[in-house]
């Protein structure tokens, strides 16, 4: 049986992963591609520490050039992470016209467009199905099961340490601090969290996405990110009296002319699938023109899902070079859908707000009066008991109405005096219910 | 740019939803895939009634074989339904080395064997996203996606007209009868709806997702099927008292050694994604060794789902054949897996059992004693009040028991003189929960 050469970049977690999975199933990974997939060098700037997996010590090398250039390497895996080095060897790679499989989602958006060009120049395979909910085959499914659909809309929870963190909060009634903590100490968020709970991760995944469905490049100044640092597990516990849950979402929509972006924390119904996207699972929900709506749900991250997406996305790169076809699907396709990004402040949504007002005769009517002077009704309101002393909260949940209306409004509500404290509000997203 | 020939084998819903995909998308289909994909020709036995969509006069033809031999149709979509003209007409298309897209579980399931290897033999392509699920990409997953797992279980709900039926049934506590006569009106049954409700369409796309997991033959008689017909709404409504939604499962698991495979109503964990599919929607969850738990979930029927999925399928094919190279991904690829049926009586599940009890004393602890004397145990017992006169129901659970165990256990229980009626058993499908 044929063999193919792979070469892996980046001896960490993922690429133990990689390797271990290649190996425990590679009579079957043979069985269905028809040639037997070998990992014939890694590269790490460690090439001493036990990964877990057995490899011949003379596959190691502290030299990636070496590896790229390797005439027994066919397919190149890049598991380095970051920007610099993974974007130098990802274009050293795909310009000696070897198909890279990478799991690096800031790298495809922040350079996308660069390594997209790369790889057309050189005519081989970019495959990046790892970059977006691990283990969950997303890329491929908008790429071609959905390829006869205009995508309307794609709606994400892509971190899995923004979910687990929330989850707990709300099962557990924690505040955001001490669920971090114990999520750092388990392992499940980094001890630099930012990338996660800032929702820049999730922002670089919607990058991603965004440029699969439109064919469009989409830079990450174009996405408003709000992570969910400080979120209030009052809020978290009000919105499920509601009947809703809070949850980090990725939210693309196209309406024809424009598109919307954006990561914030949003509230979803909880009878909706989306709202039982728990733990450190991910979910994209997207919605097609003839399809309709469609869900994709598994582990966001982790050793063997990504790996397996990698080993997937190899076996595809694998597959072309058996026909002697590279680029079947290419990486990037430019499509005639106006990519024009929708002004924040036209956005429309419903919202849920918790103002914090003092005990006053009168400071209810006042916040509805200004509401509905920016056009902005009301759906339901529910005023909670003040602690003694503290502002009396309460939350109204709106129709829709527009951000910039609701800016607006807020802004003359919190310059209230009998306003106590900043008014607190997140986007509702009720997936058409 | 290139143009490539579909020719339509069966005018109806779905066979207009495909035109009506291949039409409005047509600009954003060309992009994405290098070349146009044009209706060349479509037959069917009604040439005259008016589908919705506009189609030039002269491309409908009563002569299906004059389709397949028509030089400018490069692709066949086959979606005539039915296991005789249907097969005739796809070993035509495959004969001649055209490409077939079919959304025909039933074919597939009773001629797969035949179809798979017509396929082979002619060097083309066999595709069929639109059998399984609807317009969800599941058969690419498992194949693309997934490739680099050893498939550990795959439970699907995979009906949307008994998914509907349940539902309402739990929503508005209607008995079956009933509800199955408002779907029938409202075009969600079938006139004749046993294919649906008897388990027998959702056990064609289990035989068709098992082929396609372990890359061997299974065959329609392997597997028990039982479907919805006369589940009691009292049973839906005590199942949802103990947190549990009862839906019709197809059930494939593969422990290494044996193949579990069946079709039958189970309960669901309500905190389970798959207990929130309601109404027509499908999904299919699947478990790998490496991805652990994913999970696909849309609208399994209907004239644009499907469609959606035909097209995905007829842009497969297009890309081989622009790419010169056919059966990159075969319709079937032998596999190692032993893939040995387990005997129904070696199964082990949890279940419910709804004991029919004459109110006299001792009858409780006696149906226990025969419980635990094979080996059942149990985790919780509900007694719930006797209508005046009738039997008294009781709940129970089971822990995880052997089939064998659990049915010799209840036809001892069903001979006593104190139960009043067959006991009602069903399996509980936790999910590793």
């Amino acid at each position: 049986m044929r063999e193919l050469g792979v070469g892996i970049l980046g001896f960490g977690t993922v690429g133990a992963g990689v390797v271990d999975c290649l190996q425990t199933n590679s009579d079957l990974i043979a069985e269905r591609v028809g040639a037997r997939l070998v990992v014939r060098r890694i590269a790490d700037l460690d090439i001493e520490s036990d990964r877990g997996v057995t490899v011949a010590k003379d596959i190691l090398t502290t030299d990636a050039e070496a590896v790229i250039q390797d005439e027994r390497v066919d397919i190149i895996v890049e598991l380095i992470g970051g920007t610099t080095i993974a974007r130098t060897l990802t274009l050293a790679a795909l310009s000696a016209g070897k198909p890279v499989v990478t799991a690096n989602k800031a790298l495809l958006a922040e350079h996308g467009d660069e390594l997209y060009a790369a790889a057309e120049k050189h005519n081989t395979d970019l495959l990046f199905e790892a970059s977006v909910g691990g283990g969950i085959p997303i890329i491929r499914a908008l790429r071609e099961g959905l390829v006869g659909n205009r995508i309307v809309s794609i709606c994400g929870i892509l971190n899995g340490t923004c979910n687990y963190i929330l989850t707990r909060m709300e099962l557990e009634k924690l505040p955001f601090d001490q669920v971090l903590k114990e999520a750092q100490e388990a392992g499940y968020a980094e001890a630099e969290p930012s990338l996660d709970i800032d929702g820049l991760d999730t922002a670089h995944k919607a990058v991603v996405l965004a440029c699969q469905a439109f064919g469009n490049p989409v830079q990450m100044n174009d996405v408003p990110v709000h992570g969910i640092r400080g979120i209030d597990p009052m809020d978290i516990e009000y919105a499920a009296g509601l009947g809703y849950r809070i949850k980090l979402l990725a939210v693309i929509k196209h309406d024809g002319e424009s598109l919307e972006l954006g990561v914030h924390p949003a509230l979803i119904p909880q009878s909706q699938m989306m709202a039982s996207v728990s733990h450190s699972f991910n979910a994209v929900l997207v919605q097609g023109d003839q399809v309709g709506e469609t869900l994709y749900y598994g582990r966001g991250a982790g050793r063997a899902p990504t790996a397996s997406a990698v080993v997937g996305d190899v076996v595809d790169a694998a597959r072309n070079v058996l026909a002697g076809h590279p680029r079947r699907v290419p990486a990037f396709t430019q499509q005639s859908i106006p990519v024009v990004l929708r002004p924040m402040e036209d956005i429309q949504s419903r919202y849920y707000m918790r103002f914090s007002l003092k005990d006053q005769p009168g400071m209810f009517a006042q916040v509805a009066q200004i509401l509905g002077s920016h056009g902005i009704s009301l759906a339901s309101v529910v005023q909670k008991e003040a602690r003694a002393g503290a502002a009396v909260p309460v939350i109204m949940l709106t129709h829709v109405a527009r951000a910039g209306a609701v800016l607006d409004a807020l802004r003359e509500i919190d310059g209230l005096s009998t306003v106590g404290a900043p008014t607190i509000w997140y986007r509702i997203e009720d997936f058409g219910q």
